[in-house]
Parts: C-alpha cells; sequence; structure tokens
C-alpha cells in the first residue's frame, strides 16, 4: 500500500493569520480557543479565506468477532440495524449532519450482514467482521492494507464531489473494545485505565472487558506497526484511511469519539505528518478517549458527556470551526472601526 | 415597577420527553447533556417540537462612572466605538449572530454618548453612564427600575417580531467591575476571588481592581434588594429586564459570560422563576463568572476560554440548543427502525 504524501502546514499563513487577529476589535485573545484554531486552520487551508462550507460525515461500520467473548451490552446485529438507520436517516448522526449541512456517506468496512446498493452507502467491505483477537489477530496485514485503503478511496471520492472539511465516525458493536485495546498498545496505558462501558456493560462486564483486552494484548503483542491488524477493526483501519488522504489534500479532520481517536493514533503512526490537520471534536465520557487525545496532543472542543459514536461530537463541532473562521474573516479592524485599543492608543 | 409573572417549566412536556428520549435509537443517555438540556426545553416551551427557529442577541450596553479608578485597560470611549461597531456589524457577535441565523437588536441604556436612530438599536439611555460606585450608589432606586424596565420593553418588542431564543449579551467599559462586585455581594464570595483581568488588566491593575471592589462593597454596604443600584450598571438591569420579560413569555435564555450572568443573578433576586429558563452558553476565563454560574445551578454549554462579552458565547451555544431539539424531534425510535436494544431485547 503507498500511502499518499501530507504537506506540512502553511506557516506563512498561520502568520498572517496571527497578524490579523490581532488587529481585530476585541481585546488581545478575548476570543479564546477560536483564535488558535483559526490559525492553525489557515495553516491546514493555506490561506486565510478558507470556510467549511462542504462537509461529509463519513461513518465506517464494521463487526468485530471479540464479539464472542460478551463485551458489548448490544447483539452484533445492531451494527447492520444502525446501518441501515443512517441510510434512512433515523440517527442521530444523520440529524445531526442535516443541522450543519453535512452530508453522510456510509462504509461498509466489515459488516457481517449484507447491504443493497444504496447512494449513500459505500460497499467495501473486507471481510464478514474481523477475528476474536483474544485468540490471535483480528485480521490479516492484508486486509489491514486493504481497509486502510477502502479509506483513502473513499475519501478520494469524497474529494471529488467536493470536501472542505470531513467528520469521522463509526458503528461496530464491540469496537470500544478494539479502540480501547489499540488505546493501551499505543499509549502504554493499563488497559483498566483505558476501557469505559461502552453502550453500557455493567460492573461485572467492565471487568470482564478489561481481562478481554488485557488477554487480546498478552496474545497478540502488537508492535507499533501491526496494531490495527492484531486488535484492531475494519471500520477503524478505514477511518485511518480517511483520515490519511484528507490530510494529504488539506481538508482538515473533525474526529469524534474514542474509536475515531483510536483511528487517529493509527493514522498518526502511519504518517506523523497527520497530526497537524486533526481537530477534536469532543471530549467523551470513555476514559480511554482522554488519554488517546492527550497523546495526540489534542484538546476537544465540546465537552457534553456524549458517548454515542457515529461522528456525532465531530459534527456538533463544525459550527465552531466555522465560527473561528468567519470572526477571523469578518470582524472589522481597530482601524477600520474608528476603535480606540488598549489605553486610547 | 410591575414585574411580569413568570411561569412554572411544564412538567408534563418534560416527562414527556423524557420518556421519547428512552425510546430513541441510541444507548440511554448516549447524547450526555443534550438529552437533559431537551428535556428543560421542552419543559421552557411547554411542548415538544420546539425549536429554536427565531433568533435575536440583544446587547444592552452602558458606561460606568467607576471607569475614573482606572479599572480598564481601555478608555470609556470604547463603550461608544462598539456601539457604532455593532450597528455596522463589524464586532463579533454581530459575525456570530449572522453565522447562526440571529438578528442583533442594540440597546443604549446607559452610555455616556448619543447615537443617531438606527433600525437596530433600542434608544433607552437612563443616564450617561453611571455614578462611580466607591463614592455612593451607581444609580438611584428610580433609575435601577428604570433600566430594568428598559429590558421588559425591549424584549416585548422582540417577541412582537418573533423570537423563539434569546441570547443576552453587553458592552461597557468597566462593568467586569461592576459585574464583579454583584457576584460578591450576591455569592458571598471574596473580592479577589470573583475578579479577574476583564479586557486585560496587569497584576497591578487587577490588585487595584480588586481594592476598588471592596471599597464599593463597604461604602454601599449592598443587600438583597438594591445591589443593582448600589453596584451595578444600567446594561446590567436592562439584561436582567430582558431575562424576567423572556422567562415570563416562556423564551429561553442563552446567558453569557461574567456580567451577563451578574444580571442573571439581579434577575433571579427579582423573581427566582426566571432561573428554569437560563442556559449558560459558555464558561468565562473570568474567575466570577465560575462563583455565578454555581450560584445559579448552571453548568456551561461551551468552555472555549473566551472571555469577549457582547453575547458571543451565549450566540455560539444556539446551535447546541438547536442540536438538543432536533436529536429528540428527529431521531428513529428502536421501534421505527427495527433497532434491537441491549441483550437483543
Amino acid at each position: 500500500m503507498k500511502l499518499p504524501g501530507i504537506p506540512p502546514l502553511d506557516e506563512a499563513a498561520q502568520r498572517q493569520a496571527a497578524a490579523r487577529q490581532a488587529t481585530l476589535t476585541k481585546p488581545p485573545g478575548a476570543l479564546g480557543r477560536l483564535e488558535a484554531l483559526s490559525i492553525r486552520l489557515a495553516g491546514i487551508a493555506g490561506r486565510l479565506d478558507w470556510l467549511p462550507a462542504r462537509r461529509a460525515v463519513i461513518v465506517c461500520a464494521g463487526d468485530h468477532g471479540v464479539v464472542a467473548q460478551g463485551v458489548s451490552a448490544y447483539p452484533q446485529v445492531v451494527t447492520q440495524q444502525m446501518v441501515l438507520n443512517f441510510l434512512r436517516g433515523g440517527a442521530a448522526i444523520n440529524v445531526l449532519a442535516r443541522q450543519v449541512g453535512a452530508r453522510v456517506t456510509v462504509v461498509d468496512a466489515g459488516v457481517a450482514a449484507d447491504f443493497d446498493d444504496h447512494p449513500d452507502l459505500v460497499r467495501g467491505k473486507v471481510a464478514r467482521g474481523t477475528a476474536d483477537f483474544t485468540a490471535g489477530p483480528a485480521m490479516t496485514a492484508a486486509q489491514a492494507d486493504r481497509c486502510v485503503q477502502l479509506g483513502l478511496d473513499v475519501v478520494a471520492r469524497e474529494v471529488a464531489r467536493g470536501l472542505d472539511i470531513v467528520a469521522v465516525g463509526e458503528m461496530g458493536i464491540g469496537n470500544t473494545t478494539a479502540a480501547s485495546a489499540i488505546i493501551a498498545a499505543r499509549t502504554g496505558r493499563a488497559p483498566t485505565a483505558v476501557t469505559g462501558r461502552g453502550t453500557g456493560v455493567d460492573d461485572a462486564q467492565l471487568q470482564h472487558k478489561v481481562a478481554v483486552i488485557a488477554r487480546a494484548l498478552a496474545v497478540n503483542a502488537p508492535a507499533e506497526r501491526d496494531t490495527l491488524a492484531k486488535v484492531g477493526g475494519f471500520e477503524i483501519g478505514a477511518m485511518a484511511g480517511v483520515m490519511l488522504g484528507a490530510a494529504a489534500r488539506r481538508v482538515p479532520i473533525l474526529i469524534d469519539g474514542l474509536i475515531s481517536t483510536a483511528a487517529a493514533l493509527i493514522a498518526v503512526q502511519l504518517a506523523p505528518a497527520v497530526q497537524g490537520y486533526l481537530i477534536a471534536g469532543h471530549r467523551s465520557v470513555e476514559p480511554g478517549h482522554i488519554a488517546a487525545l492527550e497523546a495526540l496532543g489534542l484538546s476537544p472542543l465540546l465537552d457534553l458527556d456524549m458517548r454515542l459514536g457515529e461522528g456525532t461530537g465531530a459534527a456538533l463541532a463544525m459550527p465552531i470551526v466555522e465560527a473561528a473562521m468567519r470572526t477571523l474573516q469578518e470582524m472589522a479592524t481597530f482601524d477600520d472601526a474608528g476603535v480606540s485599543g488598549p489605553d486610547g492608543r
């Protein structure tokens, strides 16, 4: 698999954005994180007049062999059922995407069920679910390459449709287990520190889930280059591919919760330069999410106790990204507006 | 001054909203604070099909005699200059209001300068700035009534234009000093604990600002009923009036930062039932803001290190309010979508 080259952020554009921020009619720094965000977005896009006009949420779906270990509160069939819900427009991500003017593209990266053709569905199934990674690798090295390539292909198609910003979400019963295993492997944290309740397991099930993750890590001993294959998922590899392809085209990437951020760890491992293109939409209540965000050096824009996935926290952050650029672009300067500076200057 | 009656929240609508949340295609609680927010909004509006369609940001402006004590980094003329900036559409609040589809109404509650007629300006000047409250009350009791009545009149006019949600912002050089004094008086916290840098004073100026507030409290000894008159501001009274009038008409109120929240303390003191109608848009970096939010039992939706005022943090939270209601209204239920519940139920 050939990975695309990722350009560095445009430092001149960032300097121009920072200089313009200092001239706008507000006390310096008064727009807080919007200001730093506008500067980074200018660096990503390579210009100050960028806006997140053409928006897509890419929802990657896959099933997980580890559900045989009883790690989820919901049965595996819910992955398929929710994909159908996405295609009918009834899920939370559909509602939020409509609100913020984003299209939703659903990717079957490895669901254990078949789907009819649908204009919003990319049928890219690598296999009908991963293998149970408590007994060996989740997938082969070739399958890992295939799901990352699927993500690259999907985002190339989205860029061809017109794409200024992308939110990356997912669906897959069992995938908080895979994501926590990836985060433990890549951050060196103990499984107990990065494992949460997912869709809602009880205390005893949470203990069991931690033990399953510990066993998966002991059995597979994932190294930097094979973490996706050893303890990942097809939708997670596809999400990493989407991120790599978006960064290669200077498209900022809004990541979502636990699974999306685990995918970002995989993407950054494949190509460290993707890191500058990542924007953390929200802070999930999943404990592994904070560990993964810290490893990526990211601070989330929203903190609303959400833990749904699908890209919901990323979509909800799109208006904040827009606000960062609109204030940079549209506010009057002290000179334009005839407003006095500090101490009457 | 006759205050309007404020209806209690509609408990039946809240129960219906909570019941519907439990049927939507997501794990229970997975939308986090959006769920509780949707339930409260249903209680405010008295129905589940409410949306924040017709939006206004009301920006109340006033000047403060206490600026004679050298408490601000900016000269008093900036209040007037920024009102003109608002009317020309060049300020941050104009940019954010345009983005979220809100109109901006500017209220001259007591600026120390005169303005020409403008369709977006309410000329309601109570006086050309308050008196310096380090030497006595900021305003008379009659003036306090007049600025609250101004807010009631302004929101009545906005309701007549069509109003589903209101954000309450302000402009007034010196008004973080007044707001911190109100918050110290009403929460019992020490001035040093609730005083911040406002538009950007340095360490020595911050010490001086704390001393000025301590002197104001010692000189005026504000009691519950006269805090606005003793250490408030005309724009703060007008904001409190806007909140009272909005709550009386079941219009949810997005409060902003330090000054807006100090005004909410005044409003709640005048009519405790307004509390249920308040939504905290964001957490300001001003230390007094957290104290005021705690006193009101509010947790802010956004935390982006902003400290600009004008209503910017409130406006930026409007998409989250919309998202709370849209997910409640538009998501499919488990039954509709044929999605299995936990454990295959």
